[in-house]
């Protein structure tokens, strides 16, 4: 990477003007991915919201906005299973963010997915029907306790 | 690839079951990203319904829904930058599609952008604010007619 990187901002008194031209939607919310620097696979997506958008420059670490839980989740909380940013962009409509990560995970292979996978996008439509085509690198019981 | 692939499905006279896993948000729409094969790269984020999805996966070319159109959207129907589709996958909270094309465009690169770009993620936040990063590669004068 030859940017400086969105790593260790200082959070700011107010927020920054970069955080207005996201094309939040009406529930305050934009889908965020997050791909894999180095393999570019696509890991996962969940949401973010302001905070979790600033949280995620200030720290140079994912956080994202839980919609189930309604609060701020700092990806690997409880799994250790951080994301480290190293890029963050946005799309040409400006409501959709992409990050670019190094995934913690077991043994140098990053899992992303609380199901022990790497990828949460696990399921392959294969005929007629979804079929699970990643294996459990990690048995999630051990992980999420 | 090493499975069949989606490509050329007979349409259905009923939906089939595996729409039905699918977990479609209150207005009936999940976020679909469509990923190059061979780069890995994320070209773009569009929303499908139940027949975008099924239309993708009869036509083995993407078909979005177009929110601002309120219509279905055959990517490159204008532009000719159609997304040849070889893998549809489904992420874990099954809320998320996540399909695996060929992005035709400009003599050998895809342009998926209507920005005349390779990929729609050419913002990135550099510093404090969002920089375009991505070359134009063909004039979207030229290809939106």
């Amino acid at each position: 990477m030859n940017h400086p990187g969105p790593t260790h901002h200082d959070a700011p008194p107010t927020p920054p003007a970069w955080l207005d031209q996201v094309a939040w939607d009406e529930r305050g919310l934009v889908p965020a991915i997050a791909q894999e620097v180095g393999s570019n696979d696509v890991l996962m997506v969940a949401w973010m919201n302001r905070e979790a958008l600033l949280q995620t420059w200030a720290r140079g670490q994912a956080v994202y906005w839980s919609r189930s839980r309604q609060r701020l989740w700092h990806k690997g909380e409880e799994s250790g299973h951080v994301q480290t940013v190293h890029d963050i962009r946005l799309d040409c409509d400006q409501d959709v963010v992409l990050l670019k990560v190094t995934q913690q995970g077991h043994e140098g292979c990053g899992v992303a997915c609380h199901t022990g996978r790497h990828s949460c996008f696990y399921l392959q439509l294969d005929g007629d029907d979804w079929q699970a085509v990643e294996p459990v690198i990690v048995d999630p019981e051990k992980v999420y306790r």
